[in-house]
């Protein structure tokens, strides 16, 4: 009974016969086999445009490949403070830039304002010698707060950076779930709304290592290909990192996984929302819940076995609980009823 | 009848029945999971010796993250022209080491002499300011040229090196083919005889996707974890990384893997020797023959269907065949039984 | 009558009659000369203590060769939001230390508190693989805003440093100003307090060109000269940085040179702060003053010819003014005079 | 009587001079002064040709800050194995590229034939993501030998390198001598003989440390005014290092250094060509002489006080003899008739 993180689930039964599938003869190596080129063209076919796209196993090594082609090594890469590529990635932005800085634009709940990345840019020194120049924005979708940027959010800062000649990057490492919990088309959450590179993920939501780097404007992904190489990223076996991607986007599974964990995540939150004592930190609205809760009722589901994140380290009574595409229903249910037990009992 | 590369090759059945077992339920990420123990302490069972593992999924990954430890932004890395880290990673390893330089020690058939490598470290420059400074070397097993070391020769290298305060790093993408190829044990060919670091290769022999950077000295590898994460190299859910190692080792399936290809490529090379018009370029040690034919006989093969690397271009009659783990016997033969009639008709 | 920075100085007549002196007959190159060794020689003498000396010829390279000794590239370096290093080298620290992140610590009147640092090393993830790893914090001695920090302050955060494993890096570009200011011997405000690393400025000071790196601990500074060359800092024709340096500390020209900017500097700030409107935003502890005045006074002296900057672009009403060792007491006589009779004249 | 190297020479008095005229009152810093705008003015019209100038103090951070501007992190920078960014840089290339490699393309008497350029760049794999990608060409200029490149070479070297997208850099850290060697215009063997960077030497031939980087196409240097500044290269005091340069062009100063400079050349490789046992490596074309002596007359010479390099180490009996524009004609005389003296009692 693990809400750790969408990393802690197990991948899909779809995407383990796919790779099975693909598990047959000999296939040209570097990407040049069949299943790379469907996998490619069911992306395109999905954002409804030609666009160059790079397969890679690990969300960071998607979201550096994307920023080294966006930000030269004096550039600045705006983005949230409490961002991935900020927070959790051990500067890999910066190792793969070639040194350009990660600057914080606050906002809440996870988001980036449009006016505040005006401001910051406004401020940044553009064309000054002394000063990194401002490249590119970075945003998460959903975010690390669980919440999701609506298209028009997106247009707001697209517009903000393009206007300054700055790009516009998405972190989808969640992307599934964001999109299942705002409807409407990849195209319109994405580059209709001004994204340029997008990191598509597919691990968190039921593959087992698998991401796509994809570029909306395929002139700007000319030297991708050299960094994703040179990043030690390129597969020789690329056909079994296309395949778990083409049994991703095949029949929906991808948006049927992602439904499930978002319907999962609200059931819980509504659950823990109604525990006297508890307040949730953000609107959950993917598969995040950022959730304050009395001692003893955390201590007591501990106690039971269930796994979660006290998010500010130990004895943070901030939880973070994630649902996933195989998070048990029952599991649900059982935090629910245990925790509410707990907090009778404490009170 | 693909002859191109072992890494046209697919995944081995036990290989994937060991992802297929280990995708249960949720698990810890990032190496905090059973399988990944497991992995490790069998590579400690496996060289005999305590040491610090690192699982990624390329050997260019593998080959740049155990450089990156082991030579410093101004160091040298000495190593053959033709190595895989000189011409094949398109500048992965002065990537990861922050600008170290490859510098080329010539030798017969893939392999460094011992007196070659002190030659060229005696002409370096060590402690000259002007100087990029003389680090470690690393050799390949099996060679770029299908060739192996012995534990002597790399034993040679490895005193040249350390009495010079050089490391000593092996590229071990066919580690496995070396290895039966010589007998012995994994530790005498590697710390017994001095390397300090050893990309330890599977993809190549039978897995999908996994290499494991082995340091035997735990101190040096101190950084290599902070190195991994900021390449982008550490998986989330690594026990599917893992697991492909883990039924790798199983049984010694890797040996078994190695030894069909050896003993392939031994038959396949034994066979086109004797081809009037054909010249072997090098011993035939491990998986790998390199053979010159003349041009209506490959012409003829490539009108059968069979495939394989023309290895200095369109028009070379300089061909590389490789044999793998899943190499079927009959594709050898009808290879070997094509190529005679071509010669026949060609006399 | 220009006030906008002590980098818009000349350079004192004896550190010209050095180099003029310097200027005879061949010497070897790259540090191997006579005057190299002697200004080593003074710099131990000053701060009492053998140490690494590394000339170079401006105050960024000076910080960013420091750092990229104290921080791996998966390294944090914390600082104030305001420091040079982070706000004003067009990220040199990232580039020199190969992907190092800036964290900033704020603080009030450019300085950095203990127990705010302590609290941003506990909160940084330490040991954990997901995060740059805390390497080192670097203060600046005058601060940016043009305070300075005591003995015991140093002190204090040298053992928050050192507690957690970090190095401390003193970037001294103004170390002149502020020695004046606090007394004492250099020794007590740098090694003695726990300062690792030294960015001793002279530039801004009289030199046309020269800073010294002095590393405390020689063992630290072993790559350091490698790091140098690489970075293109490593003059052939050294002794004319060192004749600089020669002359700035010989008959303590460097302290009168500094008493001079700072007597101006507290005089100056005297006279605007009694002028009606006007705020200090800092205390002036060495020879920079953060001063806002009303529009009329400010756009007065403009047309009058006074040199100044407006700190936060167009229309700010914040100045900076900066003395120097150089600066004519008419000229600051005259800036007082005109800015009380437009102060008045606008009244 | 030093002829180990140029850099070994003093500084032009006029070059002084001209410090010293310079070091009057205030100026704008960072390039923001007259100075520097007269300097740019006096390149441009040199070169016939408005071109991009970046001042610097080091003949390697004129070469790689070029080079960083004209190769991507994935490219190779083809260059002479024995030139100077190759083997004297300590991998200052690679560090500023972040992370290019360098391919020696090997050629007679320190130059690069058209033909193997070509050839080097045909077998480089353009466009195959495996290799590194040819960017550039560097070439020296006086070479590393002693000799120079006409015109005509030049463009063969331009036209194999434009053809297949690649730009040509020169490092004319002696460009002066070559030019008065060769003779013709500035213009004639940069820009219009193909070359698109140049490092503009004055440190070896008179100056106290002073480079330019001359861009030709001044959209390629767009970025490069960033990059001088994160390499720590931009100078507050930009002054004192266009003061240098612009003394140094007035009343060709520097043609006639450099005059002086190849003419004691000449005459010291006659006198030593004629001494028995003799044998000069390489045409002396500028102010370098590369000649091998019988040991006798070495030790002879070195017993006497006179200063040159054992090109090879210690026990060589390869000697460069360099000479400068402060080279006394009298010790050109001593040397010789030294020498000859030496041979006389060897025989």
């Amino acid at each position: 009974m693990n809400f750790c993180s969408d990393n802690t689930a197990s991948a899909h039964p779809r995407i383990l016969a796919a790779l099975s599938a693909a598990n047959s003869g000999a296939a040209m190596p570097y990407g040049n086999d069949d299943v790379t080129r469907r996998v490619e063209q069911k992306i395109a076919a999905l954002f409804e445009r030609d666009c160059a796209v790079f397969l890679v196993a690990t969300g960071t090594a998607a979201n550096v490949l994307a920023l080294s082609v966006l930000a030269p090594p004096y550039g600045v890469v705006f983005c949230h403070p409490d961002s991935h590529i900020n927070r959790d990635e051990c500067g890999a932005p910066e190792f793969y830039t070639g040194g350009a800085k990660l600057a914080g634009v606050p906002g809440a709940h996870g988001k980036i304002a449009a006016g505040d990345l005006a401001a910051a840019i406004a401020a940044s020194g553009q064309g000054v010698v002394h000063h990194a120049q401002a490249a590119c924005i970075s945003i998460t979708q959903a975010t690390e707060a669980g919440t999701v940027y609506t298209a028009s959010e997106i247009g707001g800062l697209a517009e903000a950076a393009h206007r300054h000649g700055l790009t516009l990057h998405m972190d989808g490492a969640r992307f599934a779930n964001a999109l299942v919990a705002l409807g409407g088309k990849p195209a319109d959450l994405t580059w209709r709304a001004g994204v340029d590179a997008l990191s598509f993920g597919a691990t968190k939501n039921g593959a087992f290592a698998a991401e796509a780097v994809v570029f909306f404007d395929k002139a700007k992904a000319e030297e991708a290909a050299f960094r994703r190489k040179r990043g030690g990223q390129l597969w020789s076996k690329m056909r079994y990192l296309a395949a778990q991607l083409d049994a991703y986007l095949e029949g929906d599974l991808w948006l049927a996984n992602a439904r499930h964990a978002n319907r999962l995540a609200a059931e819980l939150a509504r659950g823990v929302a109604a525990i006297p004592g508890a307040k949730l930190l953000h609107p959950v609205d993917a598969n995040e819940i950022f959730v304050t809760l009395p001692e003893p009722v955390i201590a007591g589901l501990e106690a039971d076995g269930f796994q979660f994140y006290r998010w500010e380290g130990p004895g943070s009574t901030l939880l973070r609980l994630v649902t996933a595409f195989d998070t048990d229903p029952a599991h649900v249910e059982a935090f629910l009823t245990r925790a509410r037990g707990h907090a009778a009992r404490a009170a």
